[in-house]
């Protein structure tokens, strides 16, 4: 329950203290120690290739890293004993993404996206998530396994 | 030569055309079939964590998607004969990433960055490039891998 | 029907005539365009750490990476019209492993290994699958993402 | 001086007594804290494709794979203030393979074969390494990107 409260506070957090996730309009919809979501709409800024109308590799990539970097600052919160909000702070400056593959598997077209993260690996140094990229038509754009620094 | 102005050109149209390229201001600086350069500067709106003032993950994949994306769409123009601007852009039309890698080594802080691409597999079919990004003062900030489809 | 059968006899083919698969005793024992399944038994020689006693980090790669290549050599017999043993031989020549990633979840330990692959992406000349390696306990021991190509 | 002692003696233990190794004939050549070196020697059992007599994938990400944990161990023992066999053999005890990209540039072909690895992040939990396959040639079969635990 607590921690679901901290998980409350800690999107509305990203989700208006991050310039650059604000840039694309990432949000945080879900945020758990086992799956992560973010949400974001089309806008034409957002376009790699005028041709095809499609998105920017980049912008799948930080998508993907945003929904990883989610789930685990979750497994680190939930191996925290204290959780009063210094040590939070403390554990979560730790938080990193050491590396991240990205497979482009279709166009990204679509009026709306949804990045999902499952965490495969939970440690107390290393943790790793793999994310899906989908939009509303459920087509799946992207996959992604990232690896993160958690203490 | 007459492929130097092709580049030119090419570099002219992705630096004023591509949306998302605009908006990190992502400016290719040097196109060739060897290596490609991307230049961009310190913007806070592509802060990722506030706190510490370092670039957003998607920030450097994009960066080094695009230094790769450009150093292959040279392969694909290396292998043409027929170098008619229909014949490029029909070329070019099939270039995407398959996948990429980013490996981040150190926090993304700086004033000025560039990223370097060069070809490690030129195929008629995929091609591989290695990627790396540096600040102002040559600090190492990642490294990327990515494949291309090319034809 | 008569493609089971085509994969019932390169499944025959592959299990006995490539050395490498032989020596570390892999065995395809599931093969068909959405999925494949690689079978190994624990043996000492197949040990990394001798004072864990746990599979070297080679032996998973090869395993998923055997499980990737044989679910894209499905997806390369799927797309044929001609199933003459000339084409699909001629066809799956080009059969090759552009990249491929492993994650190493937790420690090779076991008596009997399943590693299974998944096609994520199946086109005319690039495929892409997502691999698993379990043990006989159902421990999920390591992830995998790969790359071939295929026409 | 102390420190080359030590890495002889351990390339000597990893080259008789780590049976994976030995089985596909791996032998550390060079170790050091920025470079390592693994050399092997084609032998018919580690053909993966019986047609092209290459390679098989798994080979070379075991080589690379070694070759990259070379390395890191050397981090290792290059952070250590007490160089006591006891402290040794507990340091190296965390050291393990998070994660392995492989890319295969060229047919594994030829008589004899060097892994390279140069450290590319020496931190004191994660190390990242990256890897090149050549063959007597010089012909530049495989890269990869490995990323270790090493606290």
């Amino acid at each position: 329950m607590e921690k679901n409260l901290i998980y409350q506070q800690l999107a509305q957090f990203w989700n208006t203290g991050m310039p650059f996730n604000q840039l694309l309009g990432l949000t945080i919809s879900k945020f758990d120690a086992k799956e992560s979501e973010i949400s974001f709409v089309w806008q034409d800024k957002l376009i790699g290739n005028p041709l095809q109308k499609i998105l920017h590799g980049g912008v799948t990539a930080a998508a993907l890293d945003l929904a990883g970097g989610v789930v685990a600052a979750a497994n680190i919160i939930e191996q925290l004993d204290d959780l009063s909000p210094e040590k939070i702070q403390q554990s979560l400056s730790r938080l990193g993404t050491i590396d991240l593959r990205t497979d482009y598997l279709r166009p990204g077209r679509g009026e709306s996206f949804i990045a999902t993260a499952k965490i495969i690996r939970s440690g107390s140094k290393v943790a790793v998530a793999r994310m899906e990229l989908h939009n509303e038509q459920g087509d799946h754009i992207a996959f992604g396994t990232g690896t993160y620094m958690v203490g």
